[in-house]
């Protein structure tokens, strides 16, 4: 494989999704650290040569650039016991990722990141107004994970699969949005089998 | 392969993906319709039996259940031309349909829907408060993709893929959000070379 560089925020769970997929797989992997708060991914070199739409992560392969956490974690699974032959297992494994990054990351991450990281005190009028419903849906996620998990360990199959990795990146932080994870016992003892899972690095 | 069921609302674009993909690919599909304003995908037991999270389009494969338009998409393109073998360029493909459904999607289909379906009227306060940042959103996401096919025919390598077919879908309807396509020169002509592809078939 091509050598592999993270282009990053650390802050961010889409990009230590990357990182705990090559630690999994055992992959070296370069980081390159960019703050988002300064701008750092909008600066015209970046646009040009990273990424276009001036957003982290992107996994550079070589000399080629591929933006898209879940599409990146993809590529560094393929023929990988993430992401399993069987046809259908890889396109349930994708509804997941799929769901994450629209039904889950919009509402979990992004509260996390204004409250957290900007800080409730920083955010614009339009901003705070979307809190509540925000706050609702990501309830309705992590509500919708925790019964998929009754009576099964992982996502997909019986293993582990990139459908976890993706899902654990901001389920596990989810707290510091607000969000109350001690009402979803599954999911909670799941974040314990994803911690425990051999290679696993925990988030800067 | 096992028997297909489309459950559709046949004004979704992400349901018309998943037509559109069976339609070029010859696959034979079932369609059975749900309105989703009389709210017929949050009954108890659609929810239960098709979808947990209350939406369409779900594929049925047999007796298994696969939403998510773009998960169900690649399901049927796996080993097809429209998905090709390449490692990078099945990533690539990736890459643009977590695009489409974190920058695209939430902005150009939701103002569609708001705006064509609902009616401005019928809007709440709330989602009126969104549309000024939509409606940016939206135009950034095509103002991308116009710079990106800018000396290309096609999203990745110099063929239609799913990346083109996921884009398609939101992207010809996108002047019943109220955006401009004409000021996109090099989306209309694409728009035009989907349409003229073996197979095509219009949404109804």
């Amino acid at each position: 494989m091509d050598e592999l560089i993270l282009h990053e925020d650390r802050r961010s769970g889409n990009c230590y999704k990357i990182r705990l997929t090559a630690a999994l797989l055992d992959l070296p992997l370069e980081r390159k650290d960019y703050d988002i708060l300064a701008g750092e991914t909008r600066t015209p070199e970046f646009l040009a040569k990273v990424n276009s739409n001036g957003r982290i992560p992107v996994l550079q392969v070589g000399n080629r650039f591929l933006p898209e956490s879940n599409a990146a974690c993809f590529y560094l699974c393929e023929g990988t016991e993430l992401v399993p032959a069987d046809r259908f297992a890889r396109a349930d494994i994708l509804r997941w990722m799929f769901f994450e990054q629209y039904n889950h990351e919009p509402n979990i991450a992004t509260l996390r990141f204004w409250l957290a990281y900007l800080g409730e005190a920083h955010l614009t009028e339009q901003q705070r107004a979307q809190i509540p419903a925000k706050r609702i849906a990501g309830e309705d996620a992590l509500t919708l994970m925790d019964r998929h998990l009754a009576g099964r360990d992982w996502f997909v199959g019986d293993t582990c699969t990139l459908a976890d990795i993706s899902l654990y990146a901001y389920t596990h932080v989810a707290e510091a949005g607000g969000f109350r994870l001690h009402d979803c016992g599954n999911v909670c003892e799941w974040l314990k089998r994803v911690a425990a899972l051999p290679g696993y690095v925990a988030m800067d």
